[in-house]
């Protein structure tokens, strides 16, 4: 089946170039491409753009799901030579050059596949049965129905021993997600827990971050991981280190060393792959679940399809496994490829691709952030407002900016933020290892 | 099995009332009661008040969903004599004086059922399995996602046959809800699908608006329901007049005259019904699915049981079939029972309720509005800020006032409102006719 699409730009005649995966690199690619020599199609299997790194604030009840996304449809409305079309893409075929999705066959003369990543279990299907995650929208809403019918159930439970599964609340990977995750949950254990459940004895909810390795934010500078790990317990989450999760059952949580802990909730932020697409085996080099591109982002091996972001990987200077799976990088690969499209268009010679690493930043609380720049390294209020501004100036939409800074101001000077809403229950039998939206 | 739930307020030596739902009625009730001389425990299966008037513009992608919704735990943060409880009222035994919940079961002093109504498909299960309703914000959600996923497959549709079927829109019932989701669809034909669907042809959308009766608003001023007819026209709404919807199978819709229409969609906007709960029948006169109340609101023939809006039917001055089930009705009654319940405490007599008609209004689409104020009928531009000023002032929370307001403005000046999202497609097959949360 070859789907006979009409694309109002069709009469134009020019290269196609389909880009599979609306996230940051895809998303970035399209913008640039505007009103380039090529015919550009973006599949995507959402109608919209999510910014991720603001997920945790959905799920904590902080930002409004609507407020930190973007459809696709706005984006390309004024674009004359892009389109977009949701499906989901199940296979690439390079010999007949056609990517095949839900929705029929797409034929492309370029294919940049931009379908970042999704959460990596490491194998351990008994862990993903029973444990939340966070990498789409829907993950968000159910990790903030799951935390409020917690808080709910609590009041029922019939003992002390069952209140307390009801409050625990564990966390795995203490990197950005995690531990920004861990922090918003305490800080609603400090405020909302106190204030609006008088029943309860807001000190039975514990927050536990637990991180194989010995240290928070591993990738950040030394200060900031213990400025980070600092922060986290003012706000009271309770941090185990050396500790590796090894099951989990809905109840109780079990860990490498024997032990356990009975939780209602486990959260997981231990690690991401890259969402490969069938296809590509034949002919590409992949590794660690990445395909491995050239310094022009072009898979090895396999003409005229390239990958970018988190699914892609880079060998070039120090980043010899690759550059790291954030925003960033992806949105950088993404404007050298634009570029050297059209040099290609051009007959001109592409130019290679160099990573410029501008540093990290992760937010634990009100007036609690970290901030690595190159050789700087700062925390407190100035990293806080730091993180504020560029998260703001990153999202994608004046509207979901205005609506963003709205709700924190009025969350940060009132602690009054009023969207904590069970709006669907979330039923943790029902929850699919995985998710095909995730 | 009895609920030994502690509330905050227990050590206070005072009657308890038990309100269960926490809509209008409901949530003035208890604010009313906040500081008087009562234990007040209010029981709502939703963990928010959700303002209802405005779900049509969650339904088509005007305001978020949390913009329209607030906790009742912020609600009764402040208030010290009052407490609430997640849990779903399944039956009352008035012997035994409790109220029965899937959480077990609640004592009470004095009962206030303001559970209030619910979708009536008049018993035509035929219509009910595939029709969308919109008396919650799943529901809402639901029709949100399944618009514009239809407008999604409409561009994947096999031939014009299909196509047109994806964006036939068939709303049943021309009272104000049913008006103003018509209204608002044909805004986004207008605005959104000629702009972001170049590859439709936007004037195979057609919205239909179809009734029994043979006037839109059939309980306005003739007046407003002609201005609205005519707004409903100006904007592309085809209204079908005395036809009587019979069945639905997904597909394609059945009138009573035999004729057929092709359509993905059919809303069912024409009739609720109070939400009774078991237990009562013996003791309490019910007539047209709404408990028989006094002028006091209490339920003839059960003691200290009381109910309020939708599910009470008062006769009352002119009101001979009762109040009709609309907000102001149900806020009035809650403020006049709680003077009374006060009264009682003090050992005065209750005073008798008198419903004042306020009047009507409801809006068609930018600068198209109507409204009814006693002698005085309006429509244009001045009923359409009147009726955005009413509505914003009676929302509940600063925060959502804001955050409508801005999109609000963000829309009429611009169209670009960003949150026609899928967060999670809608699945025909799977809606059930009876939803519990509804």
């Amino acid at each position: 089946m070859s789907t006979a699409v009409r694309i109002a730009y069709d009469d134009l005649d020019l290269p196609l170039v389909v880009v599979v995966g609306g996230g940051f690199a895809g998303l970035e690619l399209i913008q640039q491409l505007d009103g380039k020599p090529y015919k550009v199609l973006l599949l995507d299997k959402q109608n919209h753009h999510c910014f991720h790194p603001l997920l945790y604030q959905v799920a904590t009840a902080s930002l409004s799901a609507d407020s930190i996304a973007h459809p696709f449809r706005r984006t390309v409305a004024p674009m004359r030579n892009v389109a977009f079309r949701m499906a989901c893409a199940t296979a690439v075929d390079p010999v007949r050059k056609v990517v095949i999705t839900d929705h029929g066959e797409f034929p492309y003369d370029i294919l940049v596949l931009a379908t970042g990543s999704r959460t990596n279990f490491f194998g351990n299907s008994a862990i993903g049965s029973g444990a939340m995650r966070l990498k789409s929208i829907s993950q968000a809403l159910d990790i903030r129905s799951d935390f409020l019918q917690d808080f709910e159930a609590a009041l029922y439970a019939q003992d002390e021993t069952d209140q307390r599964r009801c409050l625990n609340f564990t966390i795995v990977g203490a990197g950005p997600t995690g531990v920004e995750l861990a922090g918003a949950l305490a800080e609603i254990k400090n405020t909302v827990l106190k204030r609006e459940y008088r029943e309860l004895h807001s000190d039975r909810m514990r927050i536990w971050l637990v991180d194989s390795n010995d240290r928070v934010l591993a990738h950040f500078s030394e200060q900031s991981s213990a400025n980070a790990l600092r922060y986290l317990r003012e706000l009271g989450v309770e941090v185990r280190f050396r500790a590796r999760v090894t099951g989990f059952d809905g109840r109780m949580i079990t860990f490498q060393d024997g032990s356990t802990m009975e939780s209602n909730t486990l959260i997981w932020a231990a690690g991401v792959k890259g969402r490969l697409i069938p296809g590509l085996e034949a002919g590409a080099d992949i590794a660690a679940s990445r395909y491995r591109v050239d310094r022009f982002n072009q898979i090895e091996g396999v003409p005229d399809v390239f990958a970018l972001g988190d699914v892609a990987l880079m060998r070039e200077g120090s980043w010899e496994r690759g550059h790291p799976q954030v925003a960033p990088a992806a949105v950088q690969q993404a404007r050298t490829l634009a570029e050297n499209l059209v040099r290609r268009a051009k007959g001109r010679p592409m130019r290679p691709f160099t990573y410029r690493d501008k540093g990290s930043m992760a937010t634990i609380g009100r007036y609690k952030a970290v901030v690595d720049l190159g050789r700087f390294h700062f925390g407190g209020i100035v990293a806080w407002l730091t993180w504020m501004f560029v998260h703001l100036m990153a999202l994608v939409g004046f509207r979901n900016r205005v609506v963003v800074l709205f709700n924190w101001a009025w969350k940060y000077l009132s602690w009054k933020n009023t969207i904590r809403l069970i709006i669907r229950p979330y039923v943790p039998k029902k929850a699919p290892v995985e998710d095909p939206i995730a």
